[in-house]
């Protein structure tokens, strides 16, 4: 008997990771490539779809694939798009699934990244059996996936659960965001926020610091989280000032639909209580008091890689569980 | 035959109001009384349920009551109670289904004030047929009830929709909240929170006001609106600063929870323009592109004064709804 699996794609601003799962959550197989290295869109999927169609050649055991879920930043559940995505290579409206079918005739279900690793969360992860959380995915911009009354929140138009790109103040702050607007969140809160945080405070510090010997496109994420960890002010300094961004904002998702849960994904919450330390007391100072104390600021528990890739395979089941009395 | 009716009761920081209605939102009787007479709540309860006993006693029909329902800030669905309401007289936890259980064995359900707003909007106002809104309320404080997916949130503690107590920068402002923070939406946002900028604004500008012969006491959002009708430049600038506020912080609650609009209730929506404008002017300017020009912001269809009675009124209907196979 073939075992059913599911494909799972996570379309990132730098990479696109993708893997053959079954129900049980058991990668069959995986792959990568690099987003950024495809200026095209039919290009890109061209070559995806023949990683893919690789991956499943080179399985030891026969599989039924039953659909392909995508979570890409900008992803529409209603319409299988990609629209506006400020870290993508490909501007505009992109018809995602509409190109992909030139590959298949499997289903296909696309939406939000961060919808995607909340959907994973929830079926594989440290949010079983909550019914109202929010995971909030930390990479080269900053994502977030809404889950109330035990469901996905994808509002009027499938566009629900974008702090990444709500301001931090009233009008215009000094940093540019991707998306055209200034003082994002997600330009003080990601890999990339916390790096200019840094450039910044080289600016205004006089504090001896090792992240002075690099430049802008060598610093990473992980190199200010190696120096603070040996005490490097600056790079303390940037933790904190990113961990004010976030819990102040964070404290706006409680007081608008009071979560049992927020989760931090993705590789700057591998730099531990460096960042869910300052996270968790400015979120704690900006709570009304009823809030205080009760909502769990907790690290996902899912491999960072996977759980994208997880929650996006996840969706092909949980789409097949709505569709099975129709056609 | 008696005829089904509910009391629905709304409570806020000035006013309490209730009414006697019918299913299909036909008022019978409805009062009214100054919720800041009474500092203890016991005294107020005891006056409430006397009110209500007399209103039913003048009908003119036989009435069956099914239930009471209770709009109230800070109001907790799930316990019955009121919590650290920052607007109104009595402090802490208030057990108010408990208390008012010493007057009647009927159904007791409480909610936010904001919340009971929406369910009325839903049922008998603008939003009916909407599955994803938000309600604002603007009175002596801001409240908000949020629907998705057809139903109110509340959220993991039952106290989801407190944008009021959002902070609008990171950090501290001036403005003192009476929920003990400073810096919260509804001290910009709200009619106490516009005299507020008239007061900071006469301080700021040169310009002479009508406004100048006023008291903090004795001026009201209502003389602001009337000052701003006939050109005063510092009521104009009061307006335009209210509607950047709240325009700046709706963006967040589109970038959350993408509705497909946005009711806004209360005397300070009697301003009309005066007030939308601004408001659609700021939100419209911090929003991500993809939902631009797509959020309605609308004025409640509602009877101000009638609206949250209304809604209190159809918790009880909603609530036998989701109770008629229980016990």
């Amino acid at each position: 008997m073939k075992k059913n699996v599911a494909i799972g794609i996570d379309i990132g601003g730098t990479n696109t990771v993708f893997g053959i799962v079954d129900k049980q959550g058991k990668f069959l197989a995986e792959g990568k490539m690099k987003t950024r290295d495809y200026g095209e869109i039919e290009v890109f999927l061209a070559a995806l779809n023949e990683k893919v169609r690789l991956a499943l050649r080179s399985l030891n055991e026969k599989v039924h694939v039953e659909g392909i879920g995508i979570g890409a930043p900008m992803g529409n559940i209603n319409k299988g798009t990609i629209e506006y995505a400020a870290d993508l290579p490909w501007k505009g409206i992109i018809p995602l699934a509409d190109l992909f079918r030139e590959y298949t005739d499997l289903p296909i279900i696309v939406t939000n990244d961060a919808n995607a690793a909340a959907i994973g969360e929830m079926i594989y992860g440290g949010a079983k059996g909550m019914k109202n959380f929010v995971v909030i995915t930390l990479g080269t911009g900053l994502g977030s996936g809404f889950v109330v009354n035990g469901e996905l929140l994808y509002g009027a138009d499938g566009f629900a659960g974008e702090i990444g790109h709500t301001s931090i103040r009233p009008g215009e702050s000094n940093r540019q965001c991707a998306c055209g607007r200034k003082g994002c969140l997600e330009t003080y809160v990601s890999a990339t926020g916390i790096k200019r945080t840094v450039f910044k405070l080289l600016g205004d510090m006089i504090d001896e610091s090792e992240l002075r010997d690099m430049s802008f496109n060598e610093l990473t994420a992980a190199d200010i989280s190696a120096a603070a960890k040996k005490g490097d002010k600056v790079a303390l300094a940037a933790f904190e000032h990113t961990g004010k961004m976030l819990g102040y904002k964070l404290a706006d998702v409680v007081a608008h639909t009071n979560p049992e849960a927020i989760f931090l994904f993705g590789g700057l919450t591998l730099s531990g209580d460096l960042i869910f330390e300052p996270t968790r007391r400015h979120m704690e100072q900006n709570l009304l008091s009823i809030y205080r104390g009760k909502v769990k600021l907790l690290p996902s528990k899912l491999n960072t890689q996977n759980a994208a890739v997880l929650g996006a395979s996840a969706l092909v089941w949980n789409h097949k569980e709505n569709h099975k009395d129709g056609v």
